[in-house]
């Protein structure tokens, strides 16, 4: 594998995702041309490290990457395949099949359009925060199909390699059932819970505690890119909630029953304990300690560091906000026989201690 | 307000809450004494500090708090009032109503029940955790009716005070729709949607990202205690189920109209918004870092001790976690200028930045 298979790559959509592609490219040695609708973008990436400007000479072209949003991916495969003859195309959609099948209704020939879906999780949009690293470890999906000759699929390849990503290879069905399953259908079970809260009087939402935050943090994505999302795989995310409603309305009917109430709550625990976890540890190994966090400059610094110089290993952090007053509560995680030690520490540094 | 007017004060069940309230009671100068149907959480709450094990002479208490799973408060409430004749009587489950229609129908004479709820988040159960911070700055409501005297609510009130959490009193009905809307109702959103996850291939679940993890972690809680809330709470959790139930209904028939779908993730957007949040800030006025954890002890301490020694203010924190291997990801949110400075110093350590 050599980046002279992709060089020179040209990036359609200077977004984060074609930023950072471009800043790892850039990188590795390959040449980089970007493009955007939105020429702004393009020059805050091209500042960034992701590529140059001027268009390239479109038979030299060897990948074109569309990092557009989703809409308007199938048009721009088109066009790429037309305008690059000699180049292998690919795009970092979340849904696949339904570019390819869309494309081959107009009997367009896809042997050199190979999808790819590299899953970096950033609530950030723009080039601005774009950063060659942001692949690195990530799960890149590509979904070749039988009609794909090998040297295609080669190409995106070095290009989730030079990204330093874990690649995974798909077909664009399985991958789409896969994403239906576990992140387009909680999505929107995320979007339907928070839409409920809309309704709820503001005092009442001032006894919301960590949990409905958690439930409902991804209803605040971005309304524009998850309705493309949505419309790209509407069949599959709808048995999702064809199921869920089945189990909806069994709750709705037998509430009062205690053993409908255990059985929803015990599946609702095996579905947790199914997901690929950290080495598999379990919630109780460890011990958590709640410092407030003073809302100074370094003060979280000063803490770490004494805790470092008194040898306690930091298993996990998360941070809770306070709702009334300007702080905040970081749960340290340690392990069981630390716990009195850390909190110790923390009182000895004139810390809140608050568990 | 004095401490002597809950002193001595008789705790009934020993695990985090009920330590907890002990631990911060103790160290406020009031006699406390501890009971646990099992003797051992008794005697570890009663080793960390949170009150003595021998009985209390009946014809003393003052108050009783019922720190006991919520399937048998009522009864234990009926038991205290009799056996303690000059005692309020108190107790910390998340559901009110039902405990004092429930009594009423025995034509227990509750003057002297006081309904509270301490809204104290943790997911750590027994005393081997309790520490008298629990409580401080968190709410804590006062579910006072009608029938109860003054100094009955004021010596829940010094309870509460004297755990330094911040007393809101509500209406028991009131107290339960919010905690409906804001906790049960989410709660069970969550257990439904990871629910349908243990029927999902574990292939698939390989592509879980952050976004479904949080909104599934809450289903990873504890059976029995949630069955017992729900089944306190049905009516209200029910028309919230309903409500949800109808706009499921609609996003199913019409989820290929995308006028549909962008109305459910606005109103998604519009619910998250409404969530009382820290200092109102919005997001987008902090930019993330994400760095690699090394799997070392110390690392992290030096991690940030290294930031605040080069003056960059931390203004949030998260942690994800490597599914495949053993390594975490450390996001630092930090001023949009200050993302770069903090770039540069993760490089110039070695650690492996991410974005």
């Amino acid at each position: 594998m050599s980046i002279d298979q992709i060089s020179p790559t040209l990036i359609i959509g200077a977004g984060l995702v074609g930023a950072s592609i471009g800043c790892a490219l850039s990188e590795a040695g390959a040449v980089v041309h970007l493009k955007d609708r939105d020429r702004s973008h393009a020059i805050v990436a091209a500042g960034r490290g992701a590529g140059r400007l001027e268009d390239p000479d479109p038979s030299e072209v060897k990948l074109v990457v569309i990092a557009t949003p989703p809409a308007v991916i199938p048009q721009l495969v088109a066009e790429s395949l037309e305008r690059y003859p000699s180049a292998v195309i690919t795009d970092v959609g979340s849904v696949k099949a339904r570019i390819a099948s869309d494309l081959q209704a107009l009997r367009i020939n896809l042997a050199r359009y190979v999808g790819g879906h590299p899953m970096a999780g950033s609530h950030q949009s723009g080039p601005l925060t774009a950063a060659s690293e942001l692949f690195v470890d990530r799960t890149w999906v590509i979904t070749a199909r039988p009609e794909n000759p090998q040297w295609t699929v080669a190409r995106v390849r070095v290009l989730a390699s030079t990204c330093q990503a874990r690649i995974r290879e798909l077909d664009p069905g399985e991958h789409d059932r896969a994403v239906a399953e576990v992140s387009h259908f909680p999505q929107l079970m995320s979007s339907l819970t928070a839409a409920r809260l809309a309704q709820v009087p503001p005092e009442d939402l001032r006894l919301a505690g960590q949990g409905v935050r958690d439930v409902t943090r991804i209803a605040a994505s971005d309304v524009t890119m998850w309705r493309q999302i949505v419309s790209a795989n509407t069949t599959l995310i709808r048995e999702q909630l064809v199921a869920l409603r089945d189990d909806l309305d069994h709750l709705i009917d037998a509430i009062d029953d205690p053993r409908v109430v255990i059985d929803l709550l015990n599946r609702g625990n095996e579905g947790v304990r199914a997901l690929p976890g950290k080495r598999g540890k379990r919630p109780g190994e460890v011990v958590s300690v709640v410092v407030e966090i003073p809302d100074a400059p370094g003060a979280l610094g000063q803490l770490f560091a004494r805790i470092t110089t008194n040898g306690v290993n930091i298993e996990d952090l998360s941070i809770e906000h306070d709702t009334e007053r300007p702080a905040g509560y970081l749960s340290i995680a340690v392990a069981p026989d630390r716990a009195d030690a850390l909190r110790q520490l923390i009182r000895e540094q004139g810390w809140g201690l608050r568990s």
